[in-house]
Parts: structure tokens; sequence; C-alpha cells
């Protein structure tokens, strides 16, 4: 049984949980080790207090389950089964007050084939539960995340080459996606963003026919999936001479990174790591152009718990990894933001991103 | 109102339906026109019978919405507040026997806020009628999936030149990702595959580092997302002189393909186009091989609505587009697909995707 595994066995007493239901892929992987896309097939993880986990799949998965799973109680079922009577054999006789199951990855239709199989007096959500558990990240998870963020930089190093003259955003996005395969990546954790000149200045901008110019900022704002996580990262480039002013940009957003960084310290709150770079960028006069939160969690999803906004009360922990990406955008002169991902640790602050952030100029 | 919506707002009646909630994203841009990922934020389209339709969408997402919505009556909300009490307002007294929802795209989380706010003797699941209403496609959505067509074909043309001495599967894999992009598609329908050699045995074999070989055959089934629609092309080709025992197998593979096209009429049933194209496969005498249903529907799903698998007795009709890919997979020799998207019209079947099918040698 993995760590998470037997954290969440250990959960269900001061839970009230007679048993639960995991039926997110994703989650599925998470405590099994077991990475699968049943498509509109069942696949389940079935925990009954005090008894040994099993595992639900499709039969066509059976052998990559046999494999690949940490549980080894597998059940299988066929396109003309129905897998909720598998659940009830396996229910038996437990007189089940209460069954976790995942409500916001249980459709209504699943619902009511589990009520009509199962009778329990009551099905408790265990999102949070999970939730709360995978902001906690292991040291295999650490070191996955950290492979995804050597893979993004080398992509991202790769990438500037290709700024060239005549060269546009869209295929700059191009490029770095097929780089993403090339370092041997599994695909983007998001769609690519490269922005340039006065495009930089739009938060959420999506990335055109626009060819770089000289005196363009030029951001590049990606990340990788690589082992089931993400990366995630922005920096921003000069392109030849720019604007003094934006320079002055530049330099804000690199403190308020920074101090956003210094400031992600287990028991501190995460609204406290939003002010910590809000406050640099206001006091440098550009307040109303920072209009987005500071970060979010990173992990299996790319974007996951906690939302790092200015009003966020939850206390930050050892094992919790989010992005620091403060930015400002003035329309019509342009904008910066600058993204690294933060990995708490009993030492402080530890960002798995590394890609250099001083003020960079590239020429065409 | 369009089309679709029209002929929703018509079948309210016969489905004894007094009131309908659309949520999943692709069926408000199919009835609406307005295309948006909501995230975990509430969307939907609100019918009320003999009322105007109104649809509810984030307010980040009220200028788009306005922009490209054919529903005018459109309201927002703001994360602070709860998009369930927009819906009892919009219903107000209207006393609701049924309402319909999407109960495989309503997680039980929003089920139980929406019964919260809503009180209606029994919610229906509009998921069969919205599916079969997808199925038979407009003048307007098969002039999209011919541009989706006519994208993949211009892919897999220029994908073609990067086949020389060296190459890998995976790494022509990321050309013609590259090349979706470059020609304008949204991006891949799903997982890119291209196959060579022993690997082409596999049906859902996976692209990897094996370099391409002189006497390999060499396999790419690939699609693109344009306007929303996807395609989907298979084609199998010879690298340099291969073995006369695979000029054979594709040849009865072409010839299965034709003969499910021929047999793609409306008012034949789904399973006869499977019948038809498997009796020449095993006329050959390779029926053994061929281990997977001849097709599927396709449009805004890459799979949907219908499965052409031999029992399915639905009723092909005009509008309809589903693929033809018969295929034979002989382990440790090779394996050949042919693939084509197929419009039934009242002049017969209608193949959207035109790349040659003859048998074709590449060289090195």
């Amino acid at each position: 049984m993995n760590d998470a595994l037997k954290s969440l066995a250990q959960k269900m007493t001061p839970e009230g949980l007679d048993a639960l239901l995991v039926t997110d892929p994703k989650h599925v992987y998470y405590l099994t080790g077991f990475a699968s896309n049943p498509h509109e097939r069942f696949l389940g993880l079935l925990l009954i207090k005090g008894e040994e986990p099993v595992l639900i799949v499709p039969a066509l998965d059976a052998e990559a389950a046999h494999a690949a799973s940490a549980v080894t109680k597998i059940l299988t079922h066929s396109d003309t089964d129905n897998p909720y009577n598998l659940l009830k054999e396996c229910l038996g006789s437990t007189a089940l007050n209460t069954l976790g199951i995942e409500k916001e990855h249980f459709s209504v239709s699943r619902y009511e084939l589990l009520a009509d199989s199962i009778s329990a007096k009551s099905f408790q959500d265990i999102g949070p539960l999970l939730r709360s558990m995978r902001a906690k990240k292991t040291p295999e998870e650490v070191s996955r995340m950290k492979h995804a963020a050597e893979l993004v930089e080398e992509v991202l190093r790769r990438g500037l080459e290709h700024v060239k003259t005549g060269v546009s955003e869209i295929e700059l996005v191009a490029e770095l996606e097929y780089l993403m395969k090339k370092v041997g990546a599994s695909g983007p954790s998001f769609d690519t963003m490269v922005l340039s000149g006065p495009n930089t200045a739009l938060p959420h901008g999506v990335p055109g026919s626009r060819i770089i110019q000289p005196g363009d900022l030029l951001m590049f704002d990606l990340g990788v999936y690589a082992g089931g996580y993400a990366s995630d990262i922005t920096r921003t480039f000069a392109v030849e001479e720019v604007d003094a002013k934006l320079v002055t940009l530049y330099n804000t957003v690199l403190a308020a990174n920074e101090a956003g960084i210094a400031a992600s310290i287990a028991g501190a709150t995460f609204g406290s790591v939003d002010q910590a770079a809000r406050d640099v960028i206001t006091e440098a006069g550009f307040g109303p152009y920072f209009m987005h939160r500071v970060g979010h969690g990173l992990g299996m999803d790319t974007h996951e718990y906690p939302s790092l906004h200015g009003l966020n009360t939850d206390v930050i922990e050892n094992g919790n990894v989010f992005t620091v990406e403060p930015g400002i955008y003035v329309a019509g002169l342009g904008g910066v933001r600058i993204e690294d991902d933060v990995l708490i640790t009993a030492d402080g602050p530890q960002t798995l991103t590394s890609f250099p952030k001083e003020w960079t100029v590239l020429h065409l």
C-alpha cells in the first residue's frame, strides 16, 4: 500500500466513513500507481473499513492494472457486466451508514446506478479530503515535479533559439510544443502562451500571427506534464532595445516575485504570499495593473488547491507546491509576468524552477 | 434562434419536459454558438416551455457571450453569487413537474445544489435527446467537418515529406502536431498515431522511438479539431519494397473500406456497415485479424454516437457522419487500416476525406 492510500485508510474513522469509493482516474493513480483513461467505462477503488482495498477495472485494462497497481486485489468487468453488482458483492453484508464518494467527479447517471445497487444511509463527499491530501506532496511527487520543471526549462532554453526575424507568436508555440515531445514530456500541461509587444498587456491573451519585432517584450508562459505531474513557468524577455519604462516594470515584477517566494513559509497564510508580492507592486505605483491572484497550487493538475488570493487564510504547510507569478499589465505599453514553482520545506521555500530571471535582451 | 435550439424547444412537449437545463459547454456551443470553457464555474442554458431561452454565464464571459450567442437573454453571475438562485428566479412561480438535465454531465455536487434551490417532481435525463440530435449534422456542421478533413489531409501530405532515413515514429508525431497548428487547426482531435513495421500489428499501439526502416508498413492515424469539429483519417503506406503478403493485406482492407462506404446508405442499419466490411475480410481468410468495430460517429467529439459494431440495429439517417475504418493486424507480420469520414446524403455516402488510397510506396 502506498503512503497516500495508507493515510486515506487511517482517515476513515475520524471522517465517519464505513467505506469509500474513489472514481477520478487521477485519484486512482495517486492512491494505487495505476494510471488509465477508462473513458465511459467504470473504474473504482473501493475501501471498506478494516478490509483490503479493491480495485475495479474494465477487463481490457486488467493486465495493465496488475502490472502497475500497488493494490493487488483487482476485480474486472466486461462491457456486458454491471460494475455496480461487483460493488454490491464486495460490500456484501456490511451495514453501511456512510459511503464516501467524489461528488464533483460522480455524475448523476452513475449516482442513480450506485444508489440502486448499494444501500447507504448517507453519501458523503470525499473530494475535500483528497484535495487536502494532494496539497502535501510526498518526496516521490516532489521528484516528479522537479523533473517536469527541468524538462520545461530545457524546452524554453531550446525554444529561445527560434526567436528570429519573421517568426510569429503561434510559430513559437508550435515550436515549443514540438520540443516538449522531443525532450520526453507527455505534452503541455496547459495551452502554451507566447505573447509579444502590446499583446503582453493581456493577462489571458491568445497567441496569434503577430510577428516578433525589435522593441517588443516577449512573454512565455508554458508547462509540461511528465510522470503525471505538471510544471508551469513564465519568463519575459526584451527583444533588442526596448522602452526604458519596460525595464522599470520588469524590475518591479522581479522584486515582487522574490518577495512572494520569500513569504512562502510554513505557518504563514496563502493570502500573505499574495500580499507580499502585491505590496511591492503597489509601492512602485503599479497596484491597479496587477489584477490577478499571485498563484495557484500545482501538482497532478496545473491549477489545484490552494488558490493564492489575498483573502485565503488557510495556512501553508511543508510539502505544499504552488506558483508565485505576479505581473504588471499596462495597456498600450506592455506587460511582464515572472512565475516560479515553489516547494515549501522545513528549510524554507525552494524553487523547482531555476531559469535565470535577470533582465535579458534577445537579439533577432 | 439556431435550428438545433428550435428543434430542441419543439421536442419539449413530446418529451414531457416543463423546462430543461443544458450544462455541457459543448452543448451550449451547439445550441447557442457560444463556445467557452467555464472550468469550475456555472454555465447553463435554460429553456422553459413557451418562454425565451436564457443563457447563464460567469460574469467574466459576459462580453464574449453577447458577441457569440444566438440566445440574447444573458444573465451573469460573479464568483460570490449563487448561480442556482438565478435559476430559481428564472423559473419563478412555474410549477415544475419535470426538469430535464444532462445526467452524465451533471455532478452529484451540482445536483445537490440544484435540488436545494429548485423543486421539480422529477429530473429527467436529456442526454439521449441531445445525442440523437447531434447525430444529424446541419449543413453548417458539415461545412466545418469538411474543413477539418481538408486540414488534416494537408497535414498528412506535408508530414509525409518528413519520412526520411533515421526518423522515428515519435518524431513524425511531433512533426504532424506541429503542422496541425501551422495549417490553422485548433489542435489534434486525439493522440496522433504513427506506427511502423511490426508495431502496425497493434490496433492500439503507442508511437515510440522506433526508427522507420525499409520494408516497413507505416501507419498514420490522425485528426484535427477546427471550428469545434473533429476529423479522423488513417492511411497506411509501404516504405521501400515490402513483403508481398503485405500487399495482399492492403488490397483486402481497401476493398473492405470501399464495401463499408458503399453500404452506408440511409435506411440500412449501422451494423450492416460493419458487416459489409467484415464480409470482405472474412472471405479473404483474415476474419480473426479484424478484431474491432468498423467505425464510430464523428462530430464535436471524435468518438460519439453511433457506434458502428455488428450488433447495432439503429438505422442510418441522412446527415449522419461516421468513420469507416476496417483493419487487419497480423502479429509478427504487420497491420493495415484505412479510414475515411463518411457523410450520409440523399444521393448516398459522400466521403469528407479524399486522400488517395491506392497502394503507395514511400522512398527514404
